[in-house]
């Protein structure tokens, strides 16, 4: 069972999970993943039986499961690092605080085809990709063990992906993240003081001056942010406030693959196909959050070399000014 | 003249320099850094003048400034995140702040040898680099603009470090990292429940559990982290409580200098002379916290592929229990 770790000062939680890798003396300094050919590819259609049974997949003639015929498909992740049955088992240790690795972890796989990256597909396809992440929070919501849920996507070996073919993640933590509770006690400070949401504040002072937006439609905008720690950081945020994402209606997922999908080719267009990761930002799934926190997606393409002490600080030093960076993606012919 | 911004929801201060970097056109995916030969290294003796004037140098044998003859020697970084000469500027632009980048950022050239790693200089040189961080910390906290001296290293081009010859460096700044004020709030929060630091606390539940020790001496001790977030972390915290590393007298450095020595043989005999970044946690400038504050050295070995979605969400997955970390570095034979 992997351990969940509370740092006793900064109060960060860790998943010590050590059956994803083998002894201290196997690790040495990484290597590139290795890539299995698509024959051989656990993702693609035809090869079901090479992952877990699936959870949820989209099936638009019908079929059995774990079969072909799918256009998304989520299955739990062959390593977990953390694990669905058991109890939580919190316990103290003088002064540290633990407790088991309960959660789950799943992978979502965007499109059967091998080749295609997520800018590729048509937005209708990626709304169904935005689908799965709602469907699968809403059943993992009804576990009460679960807290948090953190969507992500890793894509290219530079971001840490490890299998080439497209997909997304999902962890359910039976914890908060502290990024996440640092945004929630920032967010309610501000509400408690002026009755209003800061993200709903920001994306006003945003359309008005217009210097920072890379891309806008009807229900949301995408933004370089103002502080923005590494060059062509992206934000995408519903304009109208929304605390949780699981309670996106079909026409708002749509309205977000588009401008989810003309981002991603933008910035792939400005800055060559870069690695990049995303996170979604949401509430935690049982707080009341619904009249300060704002939903939304932070973009994160890996252009500088690497991380080096920011790692260590969370102080960072950003070459390039979000207003140049917003300009020239915005500037970019699609 | 660099911009510092805040952003309005986390409080989090970026550098946004660039004048360090070309125009947004220029950033692709990152290759890496070319090394300059030997012959043309602005670090090596012989080549002072490929650096700007130094700040401070050891010539145990005496000598005229920017000449060979050193064994330390501190230079402003040629490419600087931040500059000394301005006014702080600070101003609202409607909910965000920013101020001028008002600040030092210095290179300390740890050896004149170009080919000498840290890990392989003599304890002795070592005191010599520690006296250098102690010096130029002392002088610059002179400055009342200062309210943060962060001191790193970061070794190896997989953790950033653009010259191979090796060096650290501290930038000076008139903001404190979000990282050091969490930090802060903690201490000071279990100071007032206890009136004990809680660094203190920690020292000894580890000298008393040992099974996370490293390494240890009659000043220092040297641990994995209970919760630690990456493969072999590793803290380096000194027996006596202390807040401001500035005040290290000659015989702690020394003491010191013996234990960091330690840890990064034990750490490249372990996982092979990894890449790596460590950064000095101390006391802001100004502030009184000389009861609940407690500095460090917080070591990280780049040994896992790369940081994924753990950039945007401060929640990592560890694959090796920091136990079995701490074994295997104490067992090895040096």
């Amino acid at each position: 069972m992997p351990d969940l770790r509370r740092d006793p000062i900064v109060g960060r939680w860790v998943i010590i999970s050590t059956e994803r890798a083998g002894r201290p003396r196997d690790f040495y300094p990484a290597e590139p993943a290795r890539q299995p050919s698509t024959a051989r590819c656990p993702f693609c259609p035809g090869q079901e039986s090479l992952t877990p049974n699936e959870v949820l997949a989209y099936r638009p003639q019908g079929g059995t499961a774990n079969s072909p015929g799918w256009t998304v498909r989520v299955v739990p992740n062959k390593y977990p690092a953390l694990q669905v049955e058991g109890e939580m088992g919190r316990e103290g240790i003088g002064l540290y605080d633990r407790m088991n690795g309960v959660g789950a972890h799943e992978v979502i796989i965007e499109t059967p085809d091998h080749k295609d990256m997520l800018a590729d597909l048509p937005a209708k396809h990626i709304t169904g990709v935005l689908r799965a992440y709602r469907d699968r929070m809403a059943d993992l919501k009804r576990d009460l063990r679960f807290r948090y849920i953190l969507v992500f996507k890793n894509h290219g070996a530079a971001a840490g992906a490890t299998l080439e073919h497209t997909h997304s993640q999902l962890i359910a933590l039976p914890v908060i993240p502290t990024s996440v509770l640092t945004e929630l006690d920032s967010c309610r400070a501000h509400y408690q003081h002026k009755e209003r949401c800061i993200y709903c504040d920001i994306i006003r002072q945003e359309l008005s001056d217009r210097e920072r937006i890379v891309a806008e439609n009807p229900e949301f905008v995408c933004v370089t942010p103002f502080a923005s720690r590494y060059p062509f950081e992206m934000w995408i945020l519903p304009k109208r406030h929304a605390a949780y994402f699981e309670e996106s209606q079909e026409s708002q997922l749509e309205m977000l693959a588009l401008i989810l999908s003309e981002t991603l080719r933008r910035m792939d267009r400005a800055v060559r196909r870069p690695a990049y990761n995303f996170v979604l930002h949401t509430s935690p799934l049982h707080e009341k959050t619904g009249d300060y926190y704002h939903w939304h997606i932070e973009l994160i393409p890996k252009l500088t070399p690497v991380a080096g002490f920011q790692s260590g600080t969370d102080f960072y030093i950003n070459p390039v000014t979000p207003e140049e960076a917003a300009k020239f993606l915005r500037e970019i012919d699609l």
